[in-house]
Formats: C-alpha cells, sequence, structure tokens
C-alpha cells in the first residue's frame, strides 16, 4: 500500500501516512493540487511557514509504461501568487512510485535560519542530514558528489543558489537517466519555496522497494501496448520522427516560418538568426561536432520518444543538456542571440544555479530592453545570469523573474501572466496558446494547453494560428485533457501520438484504469481534467484572483507584432468563456 | 469660470477645458478620484501610455479659509496598482485654484525617450520648456534655480530622481512657504507615473489670475470663522497646543508609551531610544542650537495650525524640513536609530531625490531585516538611500519600496497592505487603524482613516486600542467622513478640532456650501465620503482587486506583537464589514 511521506522542517520529522480514500486514485498534478488546495491557506505568504511543497508521481509511473516517468512538484508559486504545479521526466519519479510513496509533503520552517537539510529515502525509510557542505555549490558539482556518496543508484531532488537565495525563478532540479541535473519542474519558483523550507536535496534509492502495484495487469498492459504502438507510429513521437531526430527545438524553424517565434523580448514574430539555433542546426552540429554530444537521449528509462539531446563544446567534451526549445528560444531568439555555444552555456549555468531557463531568458530580454546589455550580446547574458549566482544586488534582481526585473528597470513591454513570463510562442501570432498563457490557474505557460499542436502543427486537427474565433474552446479542451495527462505521469508529449491516433487514447486511459482498477473512459479524463482546474481554480479566487488576472500584458492590445503586424483581439469575453464549463 | 487644463504628454499640448456639470462641486480628492474613475482603465500598466495624473486643488483651496491649501494628486498607483489619491500643503494648490484651475490632467506618453519637461502655467496659458538641465540633479539644487528663473512668486510641482528613475516609492514634491522642496504627496509612488510621462515640473504664477469664485460669501465666512475659532481653541490645534509647539513628532512619546510604535521593523511596539527622536527633543533642540531652526513653522499660507519645522544642524545653519512624527518614526524607531541628526539627514535626501518618507523608511528597514545593515546603523541606512540617487541595482530594488525589497531579499516580515508599507501606528497594538490600512482602497495608509484620534488622543471619543471590537465601524466612520475632509482643500488636522466642537464641523461644511452655493449639511459629509469610496473601490474591483486583498500581513496573524505580546485578532467578517454601507 502506497504512503504519503510528511517531512516537518520544523521538527525535522519524516512520517509515513496512509493515504486518505480521496486521494487513493490520484496522481501527479491531481494529487499535488488537490494536497495543496486542502492544507494550504490560500491567502498564505508563499515563502512563509505556511506553505507546502508536494511532490508526486503519477499513477503509472514507475512501471514500464512507455515514457511515464514525469513528477509533479506542487504548492502555492512565489512568482505568481497561484497555486502551481511543474512536473518533470525523471528517474527520481520512478524511485518514488517504487517505494511505494503517493506523494511527499514538505511542510513547516526551520528553527535555525540559513541552515540547509537532505533527506534520506530508500526501502527503510526517511532520515536527514546535514546538507550545509552542498550550499553555494553549483548543481554540477553538488550532483557528482550526492552520487559518489550515496551511489549511481540514487536518484536525487534538489535545489540551486537560486532556491537558497528564495529566488522567484528558482526551480527543483532532478536528475536525468545519467545523472545530470538537467530535468527541471523549472516553473514559478518551487525551487524557492524548498529554499525556504531548508530542504536543500532529496536522494531516494528504490532499491528493495515494494515496487508499483497493479490492480488489473491484463487491462494496464493492454493500455500499455497501445499506447507504445501510437507513439512508435505517429510521425512527432516515433523512432526517427520529429522529436527524436531533432529535439524539442525542430520547432524553432516552424515558428519562426509561422511568425510566432517571440523575438527580442516579444518585440517581433521573426528572427532573423532562427536557423543557427534550429533543431536541425543542433543535431547538424553534434553529429560534426562527435565526441560526448547526443540526439534522442532519454530523460528517464522507459522513455520511448527520447527528445532530450548532450551539447558538445567545439571540441567534443561535453557542455550541457538540453537544449530544448523553449529553453534555445529563451535566450536566443527572445534575447536576439544566435549562437548555440552561448544558449549552451546559458542553459548550463540555469542548471547549475538551479533556475529556470524559460524565466531566466524572459528575465535577460527584459534586462536588455531596460538598457542592461544589448539585444543579441551574448557575453552580457553569461555575464548577467554569472550575477544571479554571485547574489549581488542586480542577481537579487534578476533572480525575481522578469516581471520583477521590469519593474526595477521601468520596462513596461514584460511579456508576462500573472508574474509569470510567456514561453516561446507569441500570443499575437498563434491566439490559442495566448488564450491558455492567459486563462490557465499557473500563469503563462504552453504545457498546460498546448493548442500549438493544431494552431501550427496541424495534430489533433487544424486551426488558424491568427483568427480569434474558437481559441477559447480549442484552450479549454487542451486545458482539461492536459490536466488529467498530468496526473497519468507520462510525458505530455504522448498527447501528440493521442491526438491522431484513437488507439493511443484508449491505450493511456486503459494503463491508468488498469494500474488504479476503475473502469474509466473519455468520459472520466474529461471529468478529472475539470475537476482539477476547478480545484486550482477555486485556490487561486480564495487567494485574491479574478477575471482581471485573467488578462494579456496590456502592451499586446495596443503593439502590433511583426511580421503579421497583430495585435492581442481575443475578446475579454472569450478568455473569460473558458471557464465556463 | 473654472477650466480643467488637459496636458498631453504625447503631443506636448496643454488645453483648457470646460468643467463638465458632474464635476462642478468637485474638489481635492473628489475630483482626482472621479476623473481617474471616468477616464483610465483599470486594468492599465501604471507606467505605460494609459494611466493619467490629475492634480487637484480642493474646493476651498485658494481661499483665506483656515489651514486650506492641500492639493490631491491622483492616478493609478504603480506601488499598490489600486487608485491613488495622496495630498499635500503647498502654495501650489492656492496658485492651481486663484488661476481658475479646478484640475491639471496629466495623460498621454512621451515619444522621445528620456526627455523631460516643465510646464509653465499663469495668468496667460501654458507652455512646454525642456527639463533636460535639470534630470539627475537634487531638488534642493533644482528649486532654488526655479525659482531664480521664475521668480520668488512661483510655485513648483517637481519629481526627482525617483520620479525620472519610475521608483515606485517616488513622490510629488511641492515648495513649502519658503520655497523649500519639503512639501510631498509622498505616497504611492505617482512621481513615477509622472516620469513615466516625461513631465519633470510644473510652475505656476498665480499673478492676475482670476481668483476663487465664491458664490455665497456671507455663509462662506461664517463658516470660515466657525472653523477658525475651533482651531484656535483646540489644545491640539491652538497656536501653542500639541501640535504648534512640538510639531506632530509630539506623538512619538505617545505612540511609544501605548506600546504602538513599530521598532526594528515591526517586531516591537517599543522603542528604547524613543525619547531622544521625540516631538520633545526635536523643539528642545532646535531651541538650544538657534539659527535657522523653526518651530511652528506653515506649509502654505492661511495655515493656522503651523505644525510643521526646520531643523537645524548644530552649528544652526539649515539642514531640513520636516522632521515630522511619520517621517522621524520611518527613519527613527523602524530603523532602531535614536539620532535626530541622522533622521533629518535622511529626511533631506529623501526630499532630494523626490521620494517618499514612510515607504523609504519602511525599506531600510526591511533591508536592515534581510541582512543589508544592522538596525540602528544610522550611517549604513544614509548610504542605503545614497543608492536611490545612484540608481546602482541596489538603489533600484530599494526604490520600488519594502515589498519589492523584501522579495528580493527574501524577507518575510514585510508590514504592508497592497504593496505599501505601514505608517507608524502598530495594527496589532491599535487595532483600529490596523482596519483602516487593511480595508482603505489605497493601501496601509493612516490619513485615510484616523483612528488614533480617539484611540490614543482621546480626541472624538474614546476607544481602547488594543480591542478589535467596534473597530470596523470606527474606522468605516473615519475613511468615510476622511474622504470628505480629502476633498475641501482643507487639511486633515482640522479633524482633531472638528471631532470635539461641533461649530468647527458646521463651518467646515458652511464654508464649503458657501463657495459652492450648495445647502450642504452633515448628511451631505456622509453622502459625498461615501460615493468617493465607493468610486474608489469599484476602481480597485475592475482592476482585479478583491476581499483577499483586504488582509494583513500574514506575520501579523501569528507574531505576538511585545510589549502587549498582541496578534492580529480582528475577524476578516469584521473587515468585510467596513465596507458595509
Amino acid at each position: 500500500m502506497s504512503k504519503i511521506l510528511r517531512v516537518n522542517m520544523t521538527d525535522l520529522t519524516a512520517a509515513y501516512e496512509d493515504v486518505p480514500e480521496k486521494y487513493k486514485l490520484m496522481g501527479g498534478r491531481w494529487l499535488t493540487s488537490s494536497i495543496v488546495a486542502d492544507e494550504v491557506e490560500p491567502t498564505c505568504h508563499p515563502l512563509g511557514p505556511n506553505n507546502k511543497v508536494v511532490l508526486a508521481p503519477g499513477i503509472v509511473s514507475g512501471t514500464d509504461a512507455p515514457s511515464s516517468g514525469r513528477i509533479s512538484v506542487g504548492g502555492k508559486s512565489p512568482l505568481t501568487g497561484t497555486i502551481k504545479e511543474s512536473n518533470a521526466g525523471t528517474p527520481f519519479s520512478q524511485h518514488l512510485a517504487r517505494l511505494g510513496i503517493k506523494a511527499v509533503v514538505v511542510e513547516g520552517f526551520p528553527k535555525e535560519k540559513g541552515k540547509f537539510w537532505l533527506l534520506r529515502v530508500d526501502k527503510d525509510g526517511a532520515e536527514f542530514l546535514p546538507a550545509d557542505e552542498y550550499v553555494g555549490q553549483g548543481l554540477y558539482e553538488a550532483y557528482p558528489a550526492l552520487f559518489d556518496r550515496f551511489g549511481k543508484k540514487a536518484a536525487i531532488m534538489g535545489i540551486g543558489v537560486g532556491g537558497e537565495m528564495k529566488m522567484a525563478m528558482a526551480g527543483v532540479c532532478f536528475n536525468d537517466i545519467d545523472g545530470r541535473p538537467s530535468r527541471y519542474s523549472g516553473r514559478g519558483g518551487m525551487g524557492a519555496v524548498l529554499g525556504s523550507k531548508g530542504l536543500k536535496f532529496i536522494v531516494t534509492d528504490d532499491t528493495g522497494g515494494p515496487g508499483v502495484d497493479i490492480a488489473d495487469k491484463d487491462l494496464f498492459n493492454t493500455g500499455r501496448k497501445k499506447l507504445t504502438e501510437a507513439l512508435r507510429t505517429h510521425d512527432v513521437t516515433k523512432k526517427g520522427g520529429a522529436l527524436n531526430t531533432y529535439g524539442t527545438a525542430v520547432l524553432i524553424n516552424i515558428l519562426n516560418e509561422a511568425g510566432g517565434l517571440p523575438t527580442r523580448n516579444f518585440s517581433s514574430g521573426y528572427f532573423e538568426g532562427a536557423s543557427k539555433i534550429s533543431g536541425e542546426a543542433i543535431a547538424e552540429t553534434i553529429k560534426q561536432r562527435g565526441g560526448a554530444g547526443k540526439m534522442g537521449h532519454p530523460c528517464h528509462p522507459e522513455c520511448i520518444i527520447q527528445c532530450s539531446n548532450v551539447w558538445p563544446y567545439p571540441d567534443g567534451t561535453e557542455h550541457s543538456s538540453v537544449q530544448e526549445y523553449e529553453s534555445v528560444w529563451a535566450f536566443g531568439a527572445n534575447c536576439g542571440i544566435d549562437d548555440l555555444d552561448v544558449t549552451g552555456e546559458l542553459i548550463r549555468l540555469c542548471n547549475d544555479y538551479g533556475v529556470d531557463t524559460i524565466e531566466s531568458g524572459g528575465t535577460i530580454a527584459v534586462a536588455m530592453e531596460g538598457g542592461l546589455a544589448e539585444f543579441g550580446d551574448g557575453q552580457k547574458a553569461i555575464e548577467l545570469m554569472h550575477e544571479i549566482d554571485k547574489g549581488t544586488p542586480l542577481g537579487r534582481i534578476l533572480g525575481q523573474g522578469a516581471a520583477f526585473t521590469g519593474r526595477a528597470l521601468g520596462v513596461i513591454r514584460v511579456p508576462g501572466v500573472k508574474g509569470q513570463n510567456m514561453p516561446a510562442y507569441s500570443p499575437r501570432a498563434v491566439k490559442g496558446i495566448g488564450v491558455t498563457y492567459i486563462t490557465n490557474p499557473q500563469g503563462a505557460d504552453h504545457t498546460i494547453g498546448y493548442t500549438i499542436a493544431p494552431e501550427i502543427l496541424s495534430v489533433g486537427g487544424k486551426a488558424d494560428p491568427l483568427t480569434p474565433e474558437g481559441k477559447a474552446e480549442l484552450s479549454r479542451n487542451f486545458q482539461i485533457a492536459t490536466a488529467f495527462i498530468d496526473s497519468t505521469g507520462y510525458c505530455l508529449f504522448i498527447a501528440f501520438a493521442i491526438l491522431d491516433i484513437p488507439e493511443g487514447f484508449e491505450g493511456m486511459v486503459e494503463s491508468c484504469a488498469g494500474l488504479l482498477g476503475t473502469n474509466w473512459t473519455a468520459d472520466d479524463v474529461t471529468r478529472i481534467g475539470k475537476e482539477i482546474l476547478k480545484k486550482e481554480r477555486a485556490f487561486n479566487e480564495a487567494a485574491g484572483f479574478t477575471k482581471a488576472d485573467d488578462r494579456p500584458p496590456e502592451f499586446m492590445r495596443y503593439e502590433p507584432l511583426p511580421p503579421h503586424n497583430q495585435i492581442w483581439d481575443v475578446p475579454d469575453e472569450a478568455l473569460d468563456s473558458v471557464w465556463e464549463f
């Protein structure tokens, strides 16, 4: 029987609790958002004693279901003030599941200021160890040291200096399949919440753990196979398909051609240097340089999409991982930088400091607009990131994210919603994703309702990106389905396959139903997705959010975006209608 | 006939418009809040093209009514995101009124970045002059230069470097009776809004102006005399009374004895060094030092209370003005500093840079808690203020106020409401003023419902400061009456006299009714006060504010405040009931 591991940072206790009946079918985002909604006072200070961080593997995490190693991290966000869930693909998720841990709830507040702890979890229990020796270190130094200390079979959750300094762009870091500190629940500053609680690492070892109970193995296996088959068939997700061959940065050229690649702090949708930072360029350079570089790399065992990569220095030695779309875009087009060695270094710094690449890139772009550097100046961008590590006053500004930096520098063009900067798709050129950014409960986020599929990729149907028509309904449907997927433990990228291949969708549902022993159908996907969204929305309303927070940054209403020269023209009523369900 | 002067910073035009019928009876806050509510989109960016700044003298400003030279400055606040009104006593108010200007509306957005303008207004009209030569200057340098250039009869509104840099603690500066840049509409960052628009100064000369129309001179004079008599009789406001003799800092010892003097960033209500920074100490030192020091100094002609002062250096030469209660507290007790020469210097720097003393002191205290200085280190406090002038990254943090600084430094104990730091009365020890801070539409502010009168001073009745009982009603009544007073042009300090002396209250109403030709009674005071509050509240609701924003900082709910060891215990329902009218 799975347990909840409750970690109290006031008393330094870690206790296993039975899972209440109401949580028994839940996993991932469904579970983190439910626990946060049940236990966290919505108006609490995100970095005070009454916030909590909840970590939960998905429903099928820990099994051999394909691409199922996602971990959800939830709490009240210091970046947005909303409820938050951010998920990552990592062996850590599989470890928790196989250790019989349905969720870890981190609560309380350290009695001793500036003291940090490591929680060691294995089949025998959980214990606290001092983590002071790792404080101030880069995670590229700390993670290898931890693997040396705890063994190669360990999995590690950690925060970097960003989290230690309670910066709102601090993410929660997890190891990848080779132990790199490169898989992030990056968005929303949950690393800062862990920092406020003094929890620096959780190190797991699932050796000898009870493993994952599967209620109906036949149904589970039927579903698993259908989904696997769909993933192996679809052009986007198959071996040798778009994601596997070029990584997610295959989108750079595609979005640029669509005029929707946000460039130089969202002042254009077209970047003249796009081809130099494209997925094609990444793949080609990795091939040319040889050595440690890799395309088609998995973030966790059981992943069959394998969209990750390892970027080499010109001499072939390993530089960083992952040059993926949103990260390359954030430091590339959005900062006017067309050099993959620069984006690779900036991504490496984010992983090392424990901060979100999307928020970091957005922040550097706002800083550039505020006069701290010229757009395109990669060296200066790297220097600005160093300030975060050093914790200088400038670093303290940047570390709080783009909206904060914009306010410090008097920059009006800050492309955020609810305090979180927009990712790599321009709302004025791709209206559906704009509706998702603006209306979802967690601030500007692309993964939470990825309408790019039909608007740009002709996956799951086809929608004109420029028209405001029908985008509320489109976003609503994507947000509902995504809330369910975020709860399964499956990677969101299964969506490409299951949107086009009905058997894949069935497989997703059947594998979850089989594991849990339910008779779920597609209707339950919708029901559960709606339940999750409503719960998150209710938290935000109690925290003081209203329709006025479901609005775009004002400048997008009056500044036309080249090359289409479109403004934001989805009516407010349409935005509000997203929540009519 | 009065006009509205509409100043467009996009086109650099200044045009006189007839006053619409609906505004004809309005003045001060009633008028600024009404124009802002009518013309400003509540969700606009406070520093973007769609915000406006409205300046309005009060109903009786410009006449010989006693202490009637208040000017209101309104707009959407970059500090709080709410509607804002902040008023100051200055000859500038009287100039506008005597020039027949009911309000100045500053709107638009500069085409040329970094360019600043001066608007010259006299009986012949308004014209723009370049102000670039004053940019970056301290206001102690600029104001004398402007008086040299435009003559000693001028009155000046200005912003300092804080406003130029669009800092959220930037106030709007007005000259005092001797031309000092020392009278501030300090709160809420309206100086930053003017900075975003590129308007650096308005210089008026009322010579030859049409003067103020008085509809019923007899009624006006009757009222004026009654109010004058009340002010000359009441112990607080009379010549040789508490305010005149010791200045507003007479409150330091009183609040300290009540355990309600916020000390070291609101971590105590008692400051062991209080007597050294008290009004008594100020008066005594000014007397001892001789020279330029003055007690009982008026901020504008017609003021008969004269609570201001001029602080001398030890050698008797002029140092700064004004050592008043909230400023001395902010830099004194709240920073653990017990040296009036230090508070005097910090106040001088605020005046010079154009920033709010209350927000500045609160910010330094949060910075001290965040480890940038020890509490009590005056020299370091001065150095921190210098950072603001220099516009360093640290200065950019501090210049955005206490909440922003707290976030940058990871400080949880930030005693603000709606982003504005609390003034000099501790809500846990004086509950009624806490209700005012928390529920009023403009962020933590003491002047907007000064329940200190009955809670501490036994003026207008007597209320136990420590009990939560009855405080919602008390605050509501004060907020309603104050909204009216803020519209009259009278100094809020008339409240002491009119709360205790019925004829004084009648005089206030009759002087306004006489000027306007209305038959107002006490009922109209209530009616108008309610109208103003409701208008402001509606703006905020449209901007996205809810009951969740009418809540105290969380730490006050769980941290008992010495010496009474009280937490905040006014129920949320009582807070919400303030708006039940």
